[in-house]
């Protein structure tokens, strides 16, 4: 066992804070036993790791991002999502057949989610294999949590992207049989939205998830254009969320799907009854033109709901600057619409923490049986003048960089800098 | 004379960067004398500061900025306009009677505004004269170019942040009298805005600038709550700009308007006429849920524009964070309204240098006789897999922050960091 003294912070429910001062947080075997106002008797035998005026708060987690586009984070902003495919997208993912490039990027993609915080990541990888077992064999390596999805695709894009959908399979059980049973890297069965996959692929994918009860992701209802498209290849659906629940890819198996912007109506009511996960991703939104996801109605409904950085669509890796983002795009939502109140910093941080959580099980709080994901910020720079502990965690999380995060944790392991 | 030799990017115009790769860029007393692809001959005797492979581009310019907001910073984010004035800006506004504490917030203020790169500032003090001239001293020593005003108030604010109309005239004038004819730091006239000043304190702000040719700045157009509060306190004028045209204080004298986020119509035209400056504050606008300022109209009919942080309605002091802000805003607005198309990386770096730096005069390019305001950038970090120079920009402008800037130069001289 052991005991971690700082200012705790987390949120049990998405409408308060509980803040500790000066409080120990014990943990056995990767789990918070408890949190206290004073060491209780029965632990004054437990070594205690002080960490003195320092916040102490769970980790961070991203439901959406793209490690391949890492190179592409912040370059082409001025174009729009066709040509940024096309010129930008693509190309790069290719690159991705060489495993000597992919260690050399993913390296970097890695390090930098350990940089600000991100201990939980749910990321598409590219088709090929190789370099996706790579990626997971990264994760493994730095100690950092992760479904890793080789992504599946077999139209309407690049010739050296696509692949047969025996391949897909093949590759796809090839991962399973290595990272089935890994109790930090796990495969999710990744068809990269339906425009790129056959129905023949879309089946094998829902298949896959069924069979060896993998965890599902892809993208939803991000822009306008896209929709009509899914609404052409996919006839019979009664809409793009029908369009993955007919092959078994929405909610049969746990599944996030990326943006949602214009989800509403019965594929809204889908996601409810499925506890299909939304990653919210607003800074991509913006980027993208795509528009401002309904997050207030996600949260009336249900509907389960994290963040995501959607690295290149999104320029930042920093979930902290996400939830920045999210706060931002919901009071624009709000100024249309009065009726949807713009979320809060409890909600937001309940979103980013708690809520994407459990799509990893017990994570994303301090309670007792959860994982233990925390980081230690250090803000000394940024208090200078007696502010509350809300109003520090605030500050860190509006103004705070990497630099104020001096301690990261995952599952109850203090996770050290991975090399690149 | 002395040669700066690093890869030069600048926007001449708002179109298109001029990129010069390992390029010669030559000052003499203080000003730019030209930018060269390789050293003419005529310059071979000059000292070279050779900056290796690092980006050279005009410093920041931050338009709209309250000063002794700092401590507030980042804090408050879920209140609404009224209740953070009431709870939080008047209350840290009066503590600015007190010229230690006013020291203590405003050294850091200017080191921070030092670390983003931002070497011209236009800032609102409190109504207290004495820390007021603390800032502006504050500046001077730092060696960085700032207008700054002592606001003016008289009513619809707390009664220990209002003043008579003879003290403000009297305070504006001893100010004058110390910097009106400073090179560096100088007064500008500053009525907080309609709402918290009487027609008589109006008349005399408008006569203080015509006296003494000093610059105006104020809020306008903010949201729409406050657009029709001005119309009742002012009934005659025929919008909110006019209220302050009536009183000399809407383009008589170089003047800037923060927000202007509803500005149409005959006060859009009073602007273009009258060439009044907006201040453009997107993080504020978004954190206030004020709504989406109208960029690109402003640029399609002339109106001057710049960057502003506007802390603490704003939560961040850099210029470059402003300009992500500023192009993603535009994305949203685009979205609503396609004929408004949105910013480029081009047109928002024009707007927060050489358009913001037309305030100043010469500045925000490294056009021959501009002043040489300017920032290295070291992008190594960055630029791990041969980005182009442009590429490279973005990314820092998306991507880095004060680690990757590091030296910052105004007009002429090198500034180091400032002492807090």
């Amino acid at each position: 066992m052991q005991i971690y003294k700082a200012h705790v912070l987390f949120t049990p429910d998405r409408t308060r804070f509980e803040v500790i001062e000066n409080g120990y947080l014990a943990v056995d075997e990767g789990k918070v036993v408890g949190v206290y106002n004073s060491l209780p008797a029965s632990l004054q035998d437990v070594p205690v790791r002080d960490f003195g005026d320092k916040l102490l708060i769970p980790a961070m987690n991203d439901m959406h991002v793209h490690a391949p586009q890492y190179r592409n984070q912040g370059i082409a902003m001025d174009l729009e999502l066709l040509p940024w495919l096309e010129n930008y997208t693509f190309p790069e993912e290719s690159k991705f057949s060489d495993t000597a490039y992919a260690e050399r990027m993913y390296r970097r993609f890695v390090r930098d989610l350990w940089r600000f915080g991100t201990m939980r990541t749910v990321a598409f990888a590219t088709v090929h294999k190789d370099s996706t077992r790579l990626l997971m064999q990264l994760f493994k390596e730095a100690g950092m949590s992760a479904r890793v999805g080789k992504v599946d695709m077999n139209r309407n894009c690049p010739e050296a992207l696509q692949e047969s959908v025996e391949d897909a399979i093949r590759d796809n059980e090839a991962l399973v049989a290595e990272f089935g049973e890994d109790e930090l890297v796990r495969p999710i069965i990744t068809p990269r939205f339906i425009p790129t996959c056959t129905p023949e692929l879309l089946q094998a994918c829902g298949n896959l998830a069924r069979k060896y009860k993998l965890p599902v992701q892809s993208h939803l209802s991000e822009n306008r254009n896209e929709i009509a498209w899914v609404q052409e290849l996919e006839p019979e659906s009664r809409n793009y969320g029908d369009a993955y629940d007919r092959y078994g890819l929405f909610g049969d198996t746990p599944t996030i799907m990326a943006h949602c912007v214009w989800t509403a109506g019965e594929e809204l009511e889908l996601m409810r009854k499925n506890q299909v996960m939304v990653a919210h991703c607003p800074t991509s939104n913006l980027n993208l033109t795509s528009g401002m996801s309904p997050v207030r109605v996600f949260l009336n409904e249900g509907v389960p709901i994290g963040l995501g950085s959607d690295i290149s669509g999104g320029h930042d890796l920093s979930i902290f600057r996400m939830m920045v983002y999210a706060v931002q795009v919901s009071k624009m939502r709000y100024c249309q619409d009065k009726s949807l109140a713009f979320l809060t910093l409890p909600e937001i941080f309940w979103i980013a923490t708690k809520s994407a959580g459990t799509f990893f099980g017990k994570v994303g709080s301090f309670e007792p049986g959860y994982e233990f994901d925390a980081l230690v910020i250090d803000d000394k720079e940024l208090n200078h003048d007696n502010y509350s502990l809300l109003h520090r965690l605030e500050r860190f999380i509006y103004l705070g960089d990497d630099r104020h995060i001096v301690h990261r944790f995952c599952r109850g392991k203090e996770i050290h800098e991975p090399k690149v």
